[in-house]
């Protein structure tokens, strides 16, 4: 699918805040995918679909998720993190895109996974730092992601599980064993 | 067994700051085991044994891991984990006490299950804030475990975690799953 198509269809489903930031991961995703060598068009495309559910009412993520057989633990954990495989469902099943990277990237894009592939990790990081991020920290993150991908990731792991912990909220356990893989790649 | 045999055995088995820590375990154990209804004997021997492994060398508690068929999992993570499953094996095998309750509340005293006991948790808030332990937030959890149990061994779990991704050290993925667990019964 062209870049053009793709953009008008995630419009469609997003408001305008969020179609902002969706511009601002690809424009992050595709910059770091020629950094760090990762395929670019891939990037694009899992950069431009990859909200495409977020702003779908909590009650038709749950709906898709129970159809369609989606895990139970996911379900029974933070709502934040049903866009995620639901947008690669919807961008697969919806809007025809097959490509397995594509859609792997979409689904791991909020919790990460133990085996990250590099568009894994671009996508991720192009979703914490593109440029309409504000929050503290975003800065360090930033300059890391220009020096070295995984420094970067594991940053942004650490923050995320911190923060969820200060905030007393349930921290995905999927999310932890994502920290334990990119730290072991970090120190190896 | 009676006390005075249990703290002979492990007395032998510790150097003497690790002995004295678990006279004060043993004793906040018993104290909290009053006040919150806890089996008073069984959190008492449950403390005096929970550290009995905890100053062999390391390739020996790989070795009775090994050899006994611990989870591949639990070797793969932190070595300061071992001990504790490896004292609840040392203290039925080689010092004959079986009963489940006192073994399983040694099992878990570092880090934690998905469903805590009443003594499970006595002997994780015991370990935690016995009266020779000095670090920040100690006096926090000793002020929260006189007031509630749970909001005490949430403090504990939140302060561990956090410890040890701010070091960038892994984290057991069982110890969130504790997180997650006790952060739903303090807030049910």
């Amino acid at each position: 699918m062209d870049k053009q198509k793709a953009l008008s269809i995630v419009k469609d489903k997003l408001t305008n805040r969020r179609f902002t930031h969706t511009i601002g991961v690809m424009e992050t995703a595709v910059r770091l995918a020629e950094q760090y060598g990762a395929d670019v068009k891939k990037a694009e495309l899992a950069a431009i679909f990859h909200d495409v559910a977020k702003c779908m009412p909590i009650i038709e993520l749950k709906e898709i998720m129970e159809k369609n057989q989606f895990s139970l633990e996911l379900l029974q954990h933070n709502k934040e993190l049903w866009h995620a495989p639901v947008g690669a469902f919807l961008t697969k099943h919806e809007y025809g895109i097959d490509d397995e990277d594509v859609l792997q990237a979409i689904t791991y894009h909020t919790s990460g996974h133990e085996e990250m592939s590099l568009l894994d990790k671009v996508i991720y990081v192009a979703d914490y730092i593109e440029p309409n991020r504000q929050f503290p920290g975003v800065e360090e993150a930033r300059k890391l992601a220009d020096l070295d991908l995984n420094q970067a990731l594991l940053y942004a792991l650490k923050n995320t599980i911190t923060y969820l912990i200060e905030k007393e909220q349930s921290v995905y356990p999927l999310t932890v064993q994502t920290y334990n893989s990119i730290l072991k790649q970090v120190k190896s």
